[in-house]
């Protein structure tokens, strides 16, 4: 499982919120302002206090690049997942250093390996702002102008929190609108590589053993975040656990679950198993087959494609996990039912009479929605343009258009508190590959004449008369924008600046901004505001019939899971909640010791190191979903028993809908890090960095 | 480079005929009715008389499995790639023996390892019916019955002709209807495997080596046809040359193109360009990523898996290649100006002016085509069902009702003339494996609930109430028509047996098959009919104006092709006309040495002993294309230099465009296939027979 959000997956990804009414007992990405204690207190007889909260929070940190992790030293160590961390390890490897086939440990201080443009978050407050959100928006007025309303004052509260605090600050829309939350972040910027083992253990099994169980992965990674040139100090970081997870234990897991569509009505869910999936799948598919060709020409082309195109894989295969709930009938009739419920207690409510349109209201919506569907995806939300240096030309052009307009006026994502961290990624030094960017930018721009028609005057404008191939490669090979001189130049110029530029790149986002702006609109003020008003009617309803004993839709912002370790029954055969460091081999030779299952020297010439029995990989009730990857595992005292990485096969329909049944979150075993670090990679130091000797 | 058929590819590939009326020199791909002796001649200065054209007609052999073959010993010994014989190779396969990973070879006769389910047809007469089937159409008639007389008429002259001659007797239908000719074959169907080199050799360089040159594939594979028990005796075979192919030398290609559409009008281009490559094309990333998947999981998978996968990545790259030349406005610009030139020509001519409305009555008559295209695609041609036991289920269903009709009443495929070879494959031992059906079917019933939705009678009915993935598992699960003699006690218990059979898959083709037959129905009725008539039209224009000295679309039936030996231009470096076969080491290396680029131990062990300047593929401007894999290569004596196995990148638009600039026709040399038999598989008695010593 992986980190959410890629540059390039990011908009492949669904949009979407929902969930049950009698809640099983283990379910639930709660709200840290609004903790799971009833639930805690009933089946486990655990009571957490405030102080026990706020200090998983604070050491649970935020990777933007997609993915969770945690503090684990007083000297700003950060344990995350390799596979989270592959992003970083990918844009500071070249020809000659290739991190994430080798790994990497710095021995000491001075030899950790700066990020190039990783930003990591720390959650330090919460606050409920829906009434000054929605006082900000009048009753009545048209979607169009409620839509302006309340982008411009989650800009404006945004930035006065930011010039308030100097923290980063976001507004959260929960319940797909049905509550606005401030959060405010700690930033770093400054982060730095100190370990990774090999991908041939880190992702030992590779796509065939993803999402499955059991499982003999040493999926870890640790970062080290400095403030002015030295490691930071950290106040709340976890301790270690000196035995780990047992069977049986509760377990709590704070990280970032990236997007769950619980909430969703059945019309909504039915459009994402009609419409959303099935684009998205085919995209993926395509783009996983063009990488995988790229890639098998040659070794260097693998190294530079390796981790976008784990990425597909892994969003390919969770994709298909969700669809294949979405076409269960099983999963499809609990839903209607519960929303005959729902809607029953609603009409036979006086005061929430008033929503019992919303249900249509929705449908119709997303008939509208349908309609804008491949041009929004495509032109606005860039599919057409799977190019970094087109992207980055998008982000030039808007940029300078939207910093002249004063702050409550602008698109999103540009408002001022968010500047600073576009401004990092734009002018990161990751390298970025012509011939990649060529292959991908064909395919693409041949995907754009194949869903919106040659004839379409996006299609016509950005081909140019030309066949999408050589379009491609007269734009990248044109463009000037892979130098980050380049870049800051331009931002630098603002809008005089980009009107003079004739590199190709940015005469394309010129040229197609007009209708992506036009689209978008369309899209906010058509769908997305009204959506949102809808669903802010379900929310009160929900909260008016079933209490407010509950938890919204996963936003990858900070979440509480909790569980037990425990195995599960999978086609009659009862699977052991753990495997063991020892059987890795095992599994290695049953698949012929060849890749995905080829295991890396450090292993095979140690293998008599290690304590074979050591656990290595287990499973939990936790739930979970994608960005919770990286998140730690805690015991009831707080203490780290593992990190998770994965979620087993059944668990994939979690976008829709808990159960543990079958679905498990799967955790690497505290014990294994320690075994590995010290026998097999002579890391002792960093083994007793974490476990405070 | 592949044949073009096998069961699973057969109707995802697409229908389409078309070509310029200047032909560039080596142009075509000829009937040996109608063969090219101007143009050899003109450019050539040689001229074949019929005997020699005689003799390489009856030397080439078809692959009913989807390729072409020649004999190469007066003893039946038939030559063709090891990928076109790779479908019979994974048939004979079992968890214990791969003959595609580790090649074979029979040191005598008795060694030779019968295949299970292989028709070869070597072709004996070509006779015009051209007349006999228009005077069986009445002028005038709705199309629908037109198409009944159309078809009573074909099925009549094939039955009338298998009972006169024994023959093998099948009506082709050229120019899209300009013109039916009744070809004969002579059938082998004891075909029995001599040599196979290992897949590691045969396919060195695998996918991203695949239509590229310079290129080092050993892509052979040898049979040996077989009558009453013993070798059979051919008259025809082609001797073997001692030097092998020159540079700029004359060659000729005798093989079986399968499909082209030189000759479609531009809006058929576009309707290829905007819904069949498209539709074709996510099928084909679908199935290629959810084989991969599968594959992946065991060696056992994989081997499984290996011979489908290949197809649909020989597919998906054949594809993409297509697509890119329709999406290229350089090409379709020229068919433009050649269409306006051509209709012009009728508008000028009073004889041809109640042609002028074909274009636009082609452009309406795609419209339908669109409506009915999904439909079509999944539910008649079974794309929705992809499984070998569905499959042979809706044959059972089919033949025991079609059987109970007059011959020519029948559906085209049940015709009496082509029962033998239904059953040929219907009863094939080739095992079938369920896991690999279940997945398989689970994710084409899922696609179809993608594409038709959730509610559409056929999905519902299909998936009776289950999700795809529970509904395979229980079809499969519970179908007993993976035995034998199951399928043949249905077939011989017509259609009573049929109506009393509980088998889950009997039961599914049953139900959904009046949904099948109808939209076929409207199929032929509504869109191949008007086609046929339109083109038929179109094509006695093309004559009177352009003349008759010309070939039709590729058809799967054979063709004469010529060119010369040549290298050609890429990225400004000019590339040999040939590789040889000491290079291979080196491009193995240079690749890390890693599948696909690991070369057999054969070769490694006993690299001394070859001679390193040996040719070992080359490539040449003959005008060929999928289908003609395995098709013999001949010097102006007749003598065999070598054997087409693939095209390069810039042939791949030779679907609709010939071109002599980049294209270029890739072969095994023949001195490297010799070279390779005596010094690396101790084969000197097989390569003997081939050198006649």
């Amino acid at each position: 499982m992986r980190r959410i959000f890629s540059s390039a997956l990011a908009a492949i990804l669904l949009a979407g919120t929902a969930m049950n009414s009698n809640l099983p007992a283990d379910e639930g990405m709660w709200l840290f302002s609004n903790p799971p204690l009833k639930q805690l207190k009933a089946k486990y007889q655990f009571e957490p206090n405030e102080a026990w909260l706020e200090h998983l929070q604070r050491s649970a940190v935020r990777f933007n690049s997609g993915g969770s992790g945690s503090f684990v030293s007083p000297d700003g160590l950060v344990m995350t997942n390799h596979h989270v961390g592959a992003d970083a390890l990918q844009k500071m490897s070249d020809a000659d250093h290739d991190y994430i086939a080798t790994g990497f440990y710095a021995r000491n201080g001075a030899d950790e390996v700066p990020c190039v443009d990783l930003e990591l978050n720390v959650l330090q407050s919460i606050e409920d702002v829906t009434e000054k959100v929605n006082a900000a928006v009048k009753p009545g007025l048209p979607p169009a102008e409620s839509q302006l309303a309340r982008r411009a004052i989650m800009n404006t509260i945004e930035q006065e929190s930011t010039e308030k605090t100097g923290l980063r600050s976001d507004v959260i829309t929960l319940y797909q609108g049905g509550q606005y939350h401030l959060y405010r972040f700690k930033k770093y910027t400054d982060v730095r590589l100190v370990f990774a083992p090999e991908k041939d253990i880190a992702f030992f099994g590779g796509d065939p053993d993803n999402f499955e169980f059991p499982r003999y992965d040493l999926d870890i990674c640790f970062f080290r975040v400095y403030e002015d040139g030295k490691p930071a100090k950290v106040e709340h970081y976890l301790k270690w656990s000196e035995k780990g997870a047992a069977d049986q234990e509760l377990v709590f897991v704070a990280g970032h679950p990236g997007r769950t569509s619980r909430l969703n009505t059945v019309k909504h869910l039915e459009f994402m198993r009609d419409r959303v999936f099935p684009t998205s799948l085919n995209v993926i598919r395509r783009r996983e087959v063009s990488l995988k060709n790229y890639a098998d020409k040659s070794l260097e082309n693998s190294r530079q494609a390796q981790d976008e195109l784990f990425g597909y894989q892994n969003s390919r295969k969770a994709r298909l996990g969700g669809l294949a709930g979405l076409q269960d009938p099983v999963l499809m009739d609990a839903k209607r039912a519960a929303e005959s419920e729902l809607k029953a207690a609603v009409a036979a409510d006086p005061k929430l009479k008033a929503s019992a349109n919303v249900w249509s209201d929705i449908e119709q919506t997303l008939l509208i929605w349908d309609g804008l569907y491949n041009e929004n995806y495509l032109i606005e939300t860039g599919q057409a343009f799977n190019s970094d240096l087109f992207h980055k030309a998008r982000t030039l052009v808007r940029m300078a258009d939207e910093s002249a307009k004063p702050n409550d006026q602008r698109l999103r994502e540009y408002r001022e508190s968010n500047l600073d961290s576009i401004k990092q990624e734009l002018f990161s030094e990751a390298p970025i590959y012509p011939a990649l960017e060529t292959a991908k930018l064909a395919d693409s721009l041949g995907m754009m004449m194949e869903m919106l028609g040659a004839n379409h005057p996006v299609v016509t404008a950005s081909l140019n008369g030309k066949s999408p191939r050589e379009r491609a490669a007269e734009l990248v090979n044109g463009s000037k924008l892979g130098d980050v001189a380049v870049r800051k130049h331009l931002s630098e110029g603002g809008q005089k600046a980009i009107a003079e530029s004739t590199d190709p790149m940015i005469l394309l986002a010129k040229q197609v901004d007009a209708a992506a702006r036009e689209v978008r609109k369309s899209y906010e003020d058509q769908v997305e505001e009204p959506l949102r008003q809808a669903y802010a009617k379900i929310a009160d309803a929900r909260f008016a019939t079933l209490g407010t004993d509950t938890y919204p839709d996963a936003t990858f912002t900070l979440r509480l899971a909790f569980g037990e370790v425990k195995g599960f029954e999978e086609n009659g055969k009862q699977i052991p909640p753990w495997t063991v460091m020892g059987d890795t081999f095992a599994h290695a030779e049953a698949h012929g010791n060849v890749d995905p299952f080829k295991l890396p020297e450090s292993w095979l010439t140690q293998r008599g190191k290690i304590k074979a029995d050591t656990p290595f990989n287990f499973v939990s009730t936790a739930d979970i979903i994608g960005g919770n990857s990286g998140s730690p595992v805690v015991n009831r005292a707080g203490e780290v028993v593992g990190i998770i990485f994965d979620g087993n096969i059944q668990s994939l329909v979690l976008d829709f809908a808990y159960s543990d049944v079958q679905a498990r979150a799967v955790s690497v075993h505290s014990a294994s890090i320690i075994e590995s670090l010290r026998k097999l990679y002579d890391a002792g130091a960093l083994a007793d960095e974490i476990q405070g000797k």
